[in-house]
């Protein structure tokens, strides 16, 4: 039987799951080729996003020893309840009310497999309407594009304004939206820019939402780690204004991303959520267990309350002297301009002027010979819908960020144009 | 404002997200609700699918030591890499080539969250073809119709023959089937019949495939689970003829469902799954950490090597001796018969006559009123599409499962119609 002409019905030449424009994988694969094994020093992640693998943001003691604990029971091998161990819904919802000026009930938090499976759920529950369409920031985490793009939805994109550090264009937004646009989704503290919004910013994002009839997705995976003038304010103050999903996981702030533990939240003190179907269509979605694995919801009580205050203020400390550092190294380096210096996340997008440097085209291209040249990594702004930025991750400690600092600055110096004016 | 008659843009009265027919939660729900708080004896769990629950399938000690050196690790608290842990990946293909005629490469084994996220995945990945559909068996396990639906993928469904064993019905396959007809799924060793077919019948299947033109996606959580006349034979094995996604988990075999790791395998001799772009897109949807925790990825290769062989056969001595007790406990008992003795797996199907009982109509009121009277939880064989049936699961000690033959047959005798003939 002629195997090659046979025809396979599942063949599809459909673009629909392609990652959308410049994908970070792709990307984050050509700046590991392009690394020399010549060089000998240590390679500096400054793409990164995970604190766990640098020593100075050690995960709590307590963590650790509240999944031992849960391992050896004989309690939590088993399947959890369809959707999730009541104490662990309980526990996030406390540790989530106290930033809140009212108290989630554990009924209105869904337990997920890190943020990323809360993205997923909430897309996928939302493409029951079909021809649908979410608003996305730009510059933002290419995650949601791909994430959309396997729930059957389309997604357009509003400006971050650099100029009003990084807030959303409201007006970009109204524009952008018709009849078929579903939600807006919010990340704050922001990744890729590093901004935390004012209680006044999230409330007309809010008031807009409700204008347009749209529910906010609010990503705040990188809750409370805020190290500047604005305090973290969860969006889910608002809700009364229009409802919100709110997601997060203790990935960031607990230095745990690989137990993969998470939330999606329903702020819907209106019941609207409940009455347009979105709530029973997230729990259809998570029952059959696609929840995290029992052994971690079950040692989350004893995370959430067991983790003190200090724990957490040491890491916005850590992170506060980082990006102080990294900002104040950039102000030697000619080409790279810090427009905006960052106050939450582990993140900054920083403008770079490749005008200024010779056989230089643009920020993919700076970010491959630099990786060649210096062993850093820098994630080029391109991946996050911005060009001729560059998205710094400061989570590393100071002596690897001077170092780091170091190789750009001569990296830069070996690659500017000589004036000849 | 008025709350009541804004207009929000998400509301969607589309069924598209409802679970399908009669819902395995809405009626299990329905049976714990109809037992009797009067009723001081134990309930008798005939529904359920977690062995980990009953304290003789214990899950090897070793295993619970290889997560709490994964837990203890400073290596493991990152995110995995994109598709996981190369050393996992490596493990579950040295694992699946044991039952094989060919090696499993590790770059064919894409890990998932239990056998759940597998089936999520490769019913989306599928879904890139639109008005796609795939071809479900019946009596079958109703998750399939749940994440089909969210995947945007019509159900179309064929037979299992119980006078074949439980065989599949090739020529409702072949009637059934249409250009836009993508993929079949077989469970085996079977849920809910407790069926392991032979050689021969996956032979036919994977034929049938081959003819059609479409992929055989091969559910066998159950893998291994055997303990009757034919053994357990892997789906891949006929991989050469149709290709085949296999599904699998060590949530039942090693017993902790919670865990929440399985896998999806790739067998794909012919590169008509590469070359399809399928392979391209799981890729894609498992990354950005849509993969198990890092401690369990991290613990697998221990877990699979250290587990032995007469763990796995003391398990399977338990389930045969198990199932030998509830048939032949059955054969006292009017209205219900076991037409085929499970060979696998932890359940089976038994018929339920109800024309001999007065004041039962159908296999739903049997399962609630034997809640009521007699504290025992079975699923009715309409959860499963099939009517007039029970679904056992007889994961249980030997005491506790005669205690449920006792109160089924007081049930039944309590209820049996007197003949007036």
């Amino acid at each position: 039987m002629e195997k090659g002409s046979r025809k396979w019905r599942f063949e599809s030449n459909s673009d629909l799951f392609k990652p959308p424009g410049i994908s970070a994988n792709v990307v984050s694969t050509r700046l590991m080729q392009s690394l020399n094994d010549e060089d000998k020093r240590v390679v500096i992640p400054l793409g990164h996003g995970d604190t766990s693998s640098v020593p100075c943001y050690r995960t709590a003691a307590a963590a650790e020893d509240a999944i031992v604990n849960a391992v050896r029971s004989d309690e939590f091998k088993r399947y959890s309840p369809t959707l999730g161990i009541p104490e662990a819904r309980r526990a996030v919802a406390d540790h989530l009310s106290r930033d809140l000026p009212f108290s989630v009930a554990a009924d209105d938090v869904y337990l997920t497999s890190g943020c990323i499976q809360g993205i997923q759920t909430i897309l996928t529950v939302l493409s029951s309407s079909p021809g649908a369409n979410i608003l996305l920031p730009r510059p933002g985490f290419p995650v949601y594009e791909l994430r959309a793009a396997f729930a059957h939805l389309e997604t357009r994109h509003f400006d971050l304004i650099p100029q009003k550090d990084w807030e959303v264009d409201l007006d970009a937004i109204e524009a952008l939206a018709d009849e078929k646009t579903v939600a807006l989704v919010v990340v704050n503290p922001g990744n890729p820019c590093g901004s935390v919004y004012t209680r006044e910013h999230l409330q007309k994002i809010a008031e807009t939402a409700r204008k347009l009839g749209v529910l906010v997705i609010s990503d705040e995976v990188y809750a409370n780690l805020t190290f500047g003038c604005n305090p973290f304010v969860p969006m889910g103050a608002f809700s009364s204004i229009a409802p919100v999903i709110t997601l997060g996981s203790i990935s960031k702030r607990c230095v745990v991303p690989g137990w993969r533990f998470g939330w999606l939240v329903a702020n819907d003190p209106h019941g609207i959520l409940h009455h347009s179907g979105i709530v029973e269509r997230i729990k259809n979605y998570i029952s059959f267990a696609m929840v995290p694995a029992t052994i971690i919801q079950a040692a989350i009580p004893q995370i959430l309350e067991t983790t003190k205050e200090d724990f957490f203020s040491s890491i916005n400390n850590l992170l506060r002297e980082a990006a102080d550092t990294f900002c104040e190294g950039l102000k030697e380096i000619p080409c790279i301009s810090c427009t905006n210096k960052p106050e939450g996340s582990m993140f900054m997008m920083v403008k770079l002027d490749p005008s200024l440097l010779e056989g230089i085209e643009d920020d993919i291209e700076f970010c491959v010979q630099l990786a060649r040249e210096e062993s850093v990594i820098i994630l080029p702004g391109a991946v996050f819908g911005l060009k001729n930025w560059l998205r710094i991750s400061f989570a590393l400690d100071i002596a690897t960020l001077e170092d780091g600092l170091r190789r750009l600055k001569a990296f830069c110096q070996r690659h500017v144009r000589s004036s000849k004016a």
